[in-house]
């Protein structure tokens, strides 16, 4: 049987968050969060747009999925984000308890993988899904951003 | 001469948030940022009260900063936070570049420098300033919350 709701489903889903982030001259990076096959919370980057480093679109998608839920802890959720989480991220999602992440492209410098950010016991993490559509999509942003400046 | 805007002068400040956050029922952590020997924000705990894990008093301090600056680096700037920030609001302020945090006590499980995360290296860290009263509060609100459930 064909399984329509599966990581790639959801990862297109985080990847037009990129593409809205995109659009607004954000750094492209989007995020959803899924519980029972449903989007329960959406965001994308806006640190240009609210002036503030904290806007990143996991933080705002944790923020949005525990007004939804009612509750601050994001058990049985998973996030699907475009690019590897940072620290901050990583880190917000440590006292979210969020069963499982899924992320797209890798970020070597500045995620949370190589920085070693201490996840939850309870967090699964994996990556690579939709990877080149993620990191094609920050290479034509800073391309176009080089060109403009 | 007796310099008035010293570090216990600012952090009294903090512990001052992190009072209004016990008052509200919050785990108390709070911050201040100030820039010129001016307290240019504010934020104290309250994950309870917004049921979101990333309303840290740091978190909120940092973007009540960056709004009042215009924007969103933090540069001559000093946290003074009652608690060692914790991964994710050393990450958030890894990425506003702050010049100088000062913290109250240590936070050895959770806090930010037994869990190696990255500061900018822009960024000054040290702490214990008015440790004692800072881990007092913690003690106080573990102890009424443990003798109420």
């Amino acid at each position: 049987m064909i399984e329509p709701f599966d990581d790639t489903y959801f990862m297109k889903k985080a990847l037009q968050e990129a593409e809205v982030a995109f659009e607004k001259g954000e750094i492209p990076v989007g995020a959803v969060i899924v519980v029972d096959n449903k989007v329960i919370a959406r965001g994308h980057n806006l640190t240009e747009m609210l002036c503030d480093v904290t806007a990143h679109a996991e933080m705002q998608a944790i923020t949005a999925a525990a007004n939804f839920l009612g509750g601050k802890y994001l058990k049985n959720c998973t996030l699907y984000v475009t690019l590897e989480p940072c620290q901050m991220c990583a880190g917000a999602l440590y006292w979210s308890q969020i069963s499982r992440i899924v992320y797209g492209a890798r970020d070597a410098e500045r995620g949370c993988i190589n920085l070693n950010t201490k996840l939850h016991p309870k967090t699964a993490i994996e990556g690579g899904v939709l990877a080149d559509e993620a990191a094609s999509l920050m290479k034509r942003f800073f391309i176009l951003k080089r060109n403009l400046n």
